[in-house]
């Protein structure tokens, strides 16, 4: 790998850590975080590393008033004999810059971001954690910065990444969540945005998580946005069933995000000649599963929470107890395999983890 | 009015204003800005009018990550006899809550931010511009400001109005655009974000402009999400059609825009005794008016342009060149009238118009 010019301005100034077994999700950050910018005729340049501090941006900045934004989302995990690992971190700069492309963003140099990461873990590697179920996360993102109200690409942006040290994603770790089927709100739609991991997808998502937030269930499960019939994804995650001994999961149509969990969970289920399939799927197939006995497991798969199980979908006021509300041995099993290998404790058999040196 | 109590801070320094004859839109602001700070548990609170200046966020701060952010947009004119005038200023912060709650964002005490407008732009009077044409824009914007990377509402905010003045949204003037019907991106769909001034729409809308600024359009016409058949509106605005001595525009269907500048026509056409419909339109149904010689205008409606006539609309390498590409007298005639209105040269039978005093 090259080892692209990053300037490092150490921070004089060690935060205290947390407790890592009191961690929540995305509340505490590092003490440096990394940053380049771009500007129009010169590319992106200034690539460094500094001490993790507030920004400065003129208040006409572009990303507040048209969102110009995209981001990913990704771990570092601590293995037993001391190395940090990073699970298919290559993945998360391909989509990044996929995102890219549909913002109209400027592409980034994905070996230089891939080092750029790997530089600033390392500088930071106190801060991965070391108690069972937590891990680095790590979130990379590009925001428009040029002063400017009229509705156009920006002239400028910065890309930064940013650490947080982070426990289970649920507070209550894997055990089976509650998912009400949404049927007023759309996440996105074909030809709009949901493909790309961009801010606009999950401010149109808060609504909805508001109601099911009230009504006591833990995420939505979005519906297309044409016919409000075929299965998108549930809150920020992919989503699998397990109907009559066959996986499924929702085709990648265009409004679907192409979740990297979701990619290794499908070649995991192929490397043990369980058969999945990628395809359009309607809530009244999986109702009608359901009412045949035929709905074995359904659960969500994202870099967040990596597997979770889902014991009860609600539509329409009709009550789905998948698995008997308990967490399903496939999903366990997937679970299990996933963070092993992301952990170092299981055999990678993908070649999917890199550790930093 | 209740004058609520905003703190002041004049600015030392007067920047330098530029030549009122060559301003851009939204590229210059002016001395100073208003800011409100919102934290759960205390409200909104600390409203102040400052000196414009950078501000300050943790690179966490949600606006960043999951763009929960709405706007707004208006103007200020200067009338003959000196006094500064809004147009239609309530609309816009009925629309802002509106929009709010779509976003979950804690709803604004509208008479206090009117109150803010008035103050903030009485303080920089001296930025309304006074050359024919060119007017004060004022964004008030919200953003998202809590550190925080988990999915879900944020705990703070920040209420901005920043002032900028402005020429012609066109470079050109008022003068007929060339519109493309867009058929594979799509801007909004119902349950989305589409009814709500919100940043996500225009990050969506961007990547479909860039194909219409390669050949050489100007703005795109968009259609629905579900059948990309019915008309929505068009790039930033609102659309009208004349067919057969009828005035036409989509009926506000929960994810087209419901401007002020559209809400104005419409009221501008009934006192005219002008027939005019809000209801669903086809792409399709506009072509065989055209065909049928019957497409007797177009116009686009917004704040930035106020009225923008269309003189070609592309649809699938189809070109209807609307009115021999030439401005059509009754967008002639409402352009002139409601700038005349805004600007206090016309008769103000509405009661649109406030003074600032």
């Amino acid at each position: 790998m090259t080892n692209f010019s990053i300037d490092t301005h150490l921070s004089p100034i060690k935060k205290e850590k947390p407790n890592w077994g009191e961690l929540e999700f995305g509340k505490v950050f590092t003490d440096h975080m990394f940053i380049m910018d771009y500007k129009e005729g010169k590319g992106w340049h200034d690539a460094r590393i500094v001490p993790y501090q507030p920004i400065t941006l003129d208040p006409a900045a572009m990303i507040f008033h048209y969102g110009q934004t995209v981001f990913e989302g990704l771990k570092a995990y601590l293995a037993k004999d001391g190395r940090i690992l990073l699970f298919r971190p290559e993945k998360n700069m391909q989509r990044l810059n996929r995102s890219n492309d549909r913002l109209c963003i400027p592409p980034i140099d994905e070996d230089l971001a891939l080092d750029a990461l790997k530089q600033l873990i390392a500088v930071d590697k106190e801060w991965v954690p070391t108690v069972e179920g937590t891990s680095l996360y790590i979130r990379p993102f590009i925001i428009a910065t040029e002063p400017y109200l009229g509705v156009s690409a920006s002239a400028s942006y910065r890309f930064m990444i940013i650490l947080s040290p982070v426990g289970s994603y649920y507070k209550e770790g894997i055990h089976p969540v509650k998912i009400l089927v949404e049927n007023e709100y759309v996440r996105a739609v074909s030809g709009g945005t949901g493909e790309a991991k961009t801010a606009g997808n999950y401010a149109a998502s808060l609504k909805a998580q508001e109601t099911a937030d009230q009504k006591e269930y833990s995420q939505v499960l979005w519906l297309d946005g044409v016919e409000k019939k075929y299965i998108e994804e549930v809150g920020s995650m992919n989503i699998f069933f397990k109907i009559n001994d066959e996986i499924i999961t929702p085709a990648l149509n265009g409004s679907i995000l192409p979740g990297v969990t979701r990619d290794s969970i499908i070649a995991l289920l192929k490397y043990w000649n369980i058969p999945v399939s990628e395809r359009r799927i309607s809530i009244d197939e999986v109702m009608d599963a359901y009412r045949d006995g035929q709905l074995q497991e359904a659960f969500g798969t994202g870099t967040a929470a990596v597997i979770s199980p889902i014991g009860e979908l609600l539509w329409n006021n009709e009550k789905m107890i998948v698995n008997g509300g308990k967490t399903g041995e496939l999903s366990k099993k997937l679970y299990d395999t996933l963070t092993g290998i992301q952990k170092g404790d299981l055999e990678d058999p993908f070649g999917w983890v890199t550790e930093i040196k």
